[in-house]
Parts: C-alpha cells; sequence; structure tokens
C-alpha cells in the first residue's frame, strides 16, 4: 500500500490541475480549496477536492476535483422543505474523465469499481461516462456516486444551494467534516 | 467606420476565444452559441455571444463572450412573483477584462463609455472592474451593463433561472430576438 497523502498535497495538486486546464483562481480562492475524505481516513481512495465560487440561497457554482481513480461515495440530496425538493446538480466535465452512477438499470460490465472494503455502501450502477465537454443533470433526492479515470478529472458543479450538512450518505460511517 | 461582422463570423470567433482559454465545446454545443445584437443592428459596439450550459427552473449557468470593447446593455432583472424576486446573477471573468457597471456611487472616471449614439440609455455607473479569477454578484432588479476591454473577454455567468423574456433594458429600441 502506498501512504495516503496528505492534505496539503492533495490542495497543492488541485491547484496545479485547476491551473493547467486554464482555471484562474485568485489567491484568496487558491487559500479556501476544500479537501475532504469525509472521515473516512483513505483520501487517495474516498474523498473530493473542491472550490466553491459562488452559494446563495438560489444557485451554487463549484469545480471538483477528483485525483486517478479518486471516488466521491454514494450520497443523495433529500427534500428540505415544502418548497425545496432537495439539491438539483449538473455535473460538467471539464478534463479527464468521470464515471457517474445513478439509480437505473445497473451497468453489466461497470468501468468503476467502488473503493475496495467499502462495496457495501454502493447500491446505484445505472453508468454515465463524462468526457470533457459532457455533462449530466442528478434529479433531487436521487442516489450517485462518481470516480474519476485514470488521469483524474475537473468537474464543474452547477446547482441549486448547497447545503453539505443535509447531504445523505449510504456509508454509515461517514461524517462530512468541515476543513 | 467598419463594416459590422456577421452573425456567422462572431460565433466562429466566439468558438475561437472559448477553445483558446480551455474550455471543451461539444459539436452540439458549438451549434447552439447564440450571436445578439439586441436588435440595435451593431453588433460589434452593442451585443453579447453565449453559450448556455444548463438553464432549470432553479439555476442556470452560461459562459459570456464580449468581442473587444463590445457593450452589453443596460437592463435589469425584474420581480417575477410573490417568491421570485427577479434573477440574481453571479459574473466570473475567466478572460480579458471586464467593466461593469451597476447602481450606486458613479465611478469619476469610468474605464468605459457607453456605445455612441446611446448615451442616453445608460444611467448606471457605479464601476466594478473584473480579471480572471475575480467575480461579483449583482443582486435581481438592479440596472446594469457591461462592457469588454481592448482584448475582448469571457465571463462565466452563474444565476437563478433565466428568462430572457421579462428583462427590461432601458434602451426602448431594445428587443431581444431569438437567433
Ligand atoms: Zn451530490
Ligand atoms: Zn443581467
Amino acid at each position: 500500500m502506498t501512504e495516503s497523502i496528505s492534505r496539503e498535497e492533495a490542495r497543492r495538486r488541485t491547484i496545479r490541475m485547476l491551473e493547467q486546464i486554464g482555471v484562474v483562481l485568485t489567491e484568496e480562492e487558491k487559500a479556501k480549496v476544500e479537501v475532504t475524505d469525509m472521515g473516512l481516513g483513505e483520501l487517495e481512495k474516498s474523498g473530493l477536492q473542491l472550490i466553491t465560487y459562488i452559494n446563495t440561497d438560489r444557485y451554487c457554482a463549484k469545480d471538483l476535483v477528483l485525483m486517478p481513480r479518486q471516488t466521491c461515495p454514494e450520497h443523495r440530496h433529500p427534500p428540505l422543505s415544502e418548497t425545496n425538493p432537495g439539491k438539483m446538480e449538473t455535473f460538467r466535465c471539464r478534463f479527464g474523465k468521470v464515471f457517474l452512477y445513478v439509480e437505473g438499470t445497473p451497468a453489466a460490465s461497470p468501468k468503476a469499481i467502488p473503493p475496495a472494503g467499502s462495496e457495501a455502501c454502493y447500491t446505484v450502477f445505472h453508468e454515465i461516462e463524462l468526457n470533457p465537454g459532457e455533462q449530466y443533470t442528478i434529479p433531487p433526492n436521487t442516489l450517485h456516486w462518481f470516480q474519476a479515470g485514470d488521469e483524474g478529472a475537473v468537474v464543474s458543479e452547477f446547482s441549486s444551494t448547497s447545503d453539505d450538512e443535509s447531504d445523505i450518505f449510504t456509508d454509515p460511517r461517514i461524517r462530512r467534516l468541515p476543513d
């Protein structure tokens, strides 16, 4: 086993990947890049790096960065009120490849497999492959997870308001920690 | 006077500018790039090029492209219902320079001037200069207009739902025409 990389190294790699594909960040934004292992302690396998550009009570925009084969664990965005059916997300791939899994007919030969040891916490396998310029919109309250291909990935996320605390993860060990 | 460029040439330039800064578009998206002169017939001076990535009943994301010194005319996004105070927009500069004008204390020496012949239709001069990586959020129902610097500009727009028909332009000659 390789030793897990540090959050600080993940943050540096994230900034480098964004710069390489032409994303310009201010110094303040670089300092605000988030790295989360969702409390699982295996960042290279399970986790996510991201920068939030804007999150208002109406909409949200982020760039998500995944290291090679890193997986964002299965979760859904539940209804929050009478008028809010839950977060709706559009993922637009900008670099690399993303294998996105949602509810629906499972892929016969999925191109990504859940992280070893966490298989029980992955239950949906309808596969959407996103290459640069391709995008997919996930309806509210729909289970989903995603994994980068062998080069990692950069994904722009356009969505309704983001309220991470309300996300429901399939893996009961996951707590979404603030940085 | 130089002859005005054609819509088709503006569309080609737009795709080239996006490609140059690393934005990947699918062939379907290239075909959907919009060019609008707002009916004023002077595209190089007044107008906008754009690609809409997603526009749902909850959020919207576009990339806007401006040719050198091209101006998007003054307008506001009015309230649409009891629960919708009007479109809220975040402009994030990705290439070039944008001079954005909103309601508030007017700039003593504005860095952009309204297109010749249309001066009467520009009434707000509080200046915000956006360079790559910088962004600004315009509250609903607030008058605004913007002009690119000498190299043109690419601006990502993150917003609530876009409903162009309801936009209110200061210039009474403007009709927002579908392509
Ligand atoms: Zn999600
Ligand atoms: Zn506007």
